[in-house]
């Protein structure tokens, strides 16, 4: 079989020693003669894997003790109301950094709740830039300050950490969550879901700061209300029992790969390298993102000549270099570079862009 | 290996041919050149999985065409709130049958959101038997009518179907979902986590008429909003992918074993062979649900002498025969009869209690 490299926004690419010992144990796990799948969620036996999840991601984070981890459903979407009937508590207003497709999102839904404050928006500009501190007027009455600190559609990541003052800063972390050191306390609340650097698509992470678990809507649906999920170790209804199991093994990767310094390291070096083969190829690959916003995780770039990028998709399918069309409202193409992507994968996308820009530049 | 017979009420047993050919396409699927997990769910390969999900689903059941089917996360018990959220519309008032642990808890969800009319309850009766017809007392102003098919905790389940006149009937069939033919025509709307007869973990079947799409309530997050994830195929954001393959795959077991007329047969005999194996041991076990009322997929019954249950369990368990204890709040034991369990597993099980019965009758 020919070597596939999967460049899918997510799900994506799974680290492959961990899909091997999947595979291996699948109808057999850990002698219990049936598969993780059919075990029962309230048994000891899977509830060492959730507590043993928690415990190896507060370890690769050093996530304080008066914060909380629940593992939620519905995906980093449902986020997008659950943040508000959670966490508004009295307040009628919070604000919210617009940076793109996702975080457009997480506002129009914000909006059936409270009265939402675009603290800054860089729609102007196509999305091409995250906005700097300087331009932001914060509320100092909201409930919390939302914003998107990796930007999957648009391919802009956040490089600094915005200072929302007294207000608890609440982020949705979920494509760049695990890709780099990042200082928890600094937060109010992350959130992040499971299908780009955790796995399979089943669950939600929510780390949040003990503080906020008093502010909950009484419409807030039980099972995703902070405080009971916190309450009842995130057992109040049947997890995604198979997401959190991969989840386990995905943390022990990062860890036995060196931890995030190592994940940070290697994004760096896999981002820089696609870049520069953007940047270096005479105008005929452009991407669009200001160099200080630039994602490392997401590389969003167009054809100089659109009516190419069929064709470069379908070479590059043809090449083993599989899912690298752009977010559906958008186009272009787009590389996503999550934690299990080896560098000869993006070794071989930039040798396949440096032949394709070759055979086609009098096409332009 | 030892033949392991899984009677867990959820995650619970799963058909092994499934299991056996999910493992070995498990990270070749289809050809790709990489898992299913790693597959976005955007893309036509994807898309293409839980149409023929949906499709066959709609066969297999006759769903009428003016009934949509969604794929939703959260599970059942998210529902408990998206019920009302979506389904009150301009009404105020509710009605819910209350049968067991899981209604009650549906009860509870339900008194968030409207005034909550228990049409009847056998609460009284520790749940040992479903109300009959002339026992409830509908109200003709309730938006809906609520009913739970299958107590999985209490091991009562409706033989008959509950007639609410005008009102639409919602029915919470989780656990009885698949394990035999039914008029979708008679319901509102049909829900049922995946956890049971569906595979894993993952995802909850919404089957609704069509004119009751439009009664969601402002409130209603964006994701859990059935107009708006049916307009949308349930693609509106990232669903659990894995447990829609599986379901997919289960689905056309179903159909291969001939579909819902033999699983209920099997159900049956199944079911019968058990509790003729409690009714015949001479009051060493016994089965407090009324015959009229005694579930084809949950038998729940206790020992005689409760102090002999560990032993029971634990004996049980060295001969394969494994996650038989009760719910947690009820104790006891509990044997789920799901599609995927072998009738040898049941033969295994009667075998097993009768041995254990004839060396403890003493212990009595």
């Amino acid at each position: 079989m020919k070597a596939i490299f999967n460049f899918a926004s997510g799900p994506g690419v799974i680290p492959q020693a961990v899909l091997q010992q999947a595979q291996d144990e699948f109808r057999n796990w850990n002698g219990h003669g049936c598969s993780i799948l059919e075990m029962p969620f309230t048994g000891n036996a899977f509830k060492e894997v959730m507590h043993r999840a928690k415990e190896q991601l507060r370890s690769l984070l050093a996530i304080p003790s008066h914060y909380h981890i629940l593992f939620l459903h519905g995906g980093a979407s449902a986020q997008f109301s659950l943040v508000p009937l959670n966490l508004l508590g009295c307040h009628t207003r919070a604000d919210y950094i617009e940076t793109g497709h996702w975080s457009a999102r997480a506002i129009l839904e914000g909006q059936r709740y409270c009265h939402v404050n675009v603290v800054a928006s860089n729609r102007k500009d196509g999305f091409t830039r995250v906005p700097q501190q300087h331009e932001m007027q914060p509320d100092t009455k909201a409930a919390y300050c939302h914003y998107t600190s990796n930007e999957t559609a648009n391919g802009n990541q956040f490089h600094y950490l915005p200072n929302s003052g007294r207000v608890p800063l609440v982020v949705d972390m979920t494509s760049d969550f695990l890709t780099r050191p990042f200082d928890v306390a600094s937060y109010g609340m992350i959130y992040a879901s499971s299908q780009k650097n955790i796995g399979s698509a089943g669950f939600t992470v929510v780390i949040i700061r003990e503080d906020l678990l008093d502010r909950a809507s009484h419409i807030t649906p039980q099972v995703f209300h902070y405080k009971a999920q916190s309450e009842a170790h995130s057992l109040l209804n049947t997890p995604v029992t198979f997401a959190v199991y991969l989840a386990e093994k995905i943390f022990r990767w990062i860890e036995a790969q060196g931890g995030l310094q190592i994940m940070e390291r290697n994004a760096i070096a896999r981002s820089h390298q696609l870049y520069r083969a953007i940047d270096e190829s005479d105008g005929f690959y452009r991407c669009h993102v200001e160099l200080s916003s630039r994602s490392l995780v997401n590389v969003c770039y167009t054809l100089q000549n659109n009516t190419l990028t069929p064709l470069f998709l379908q070479r590059a399918a043809e090449r083993g270099l599989i899912n690298l069309g752009g977010h559906s409202a958008l186009g272009g193409i787009r590389a996503s570079l999550y934690n299990a992507m080896p560098e000869t994968g993006v070794m071989a996308l930039t040798n396949f862009m440096k032949q394709f820009a070759e055979e086609h530049r009098c096409d332009v």
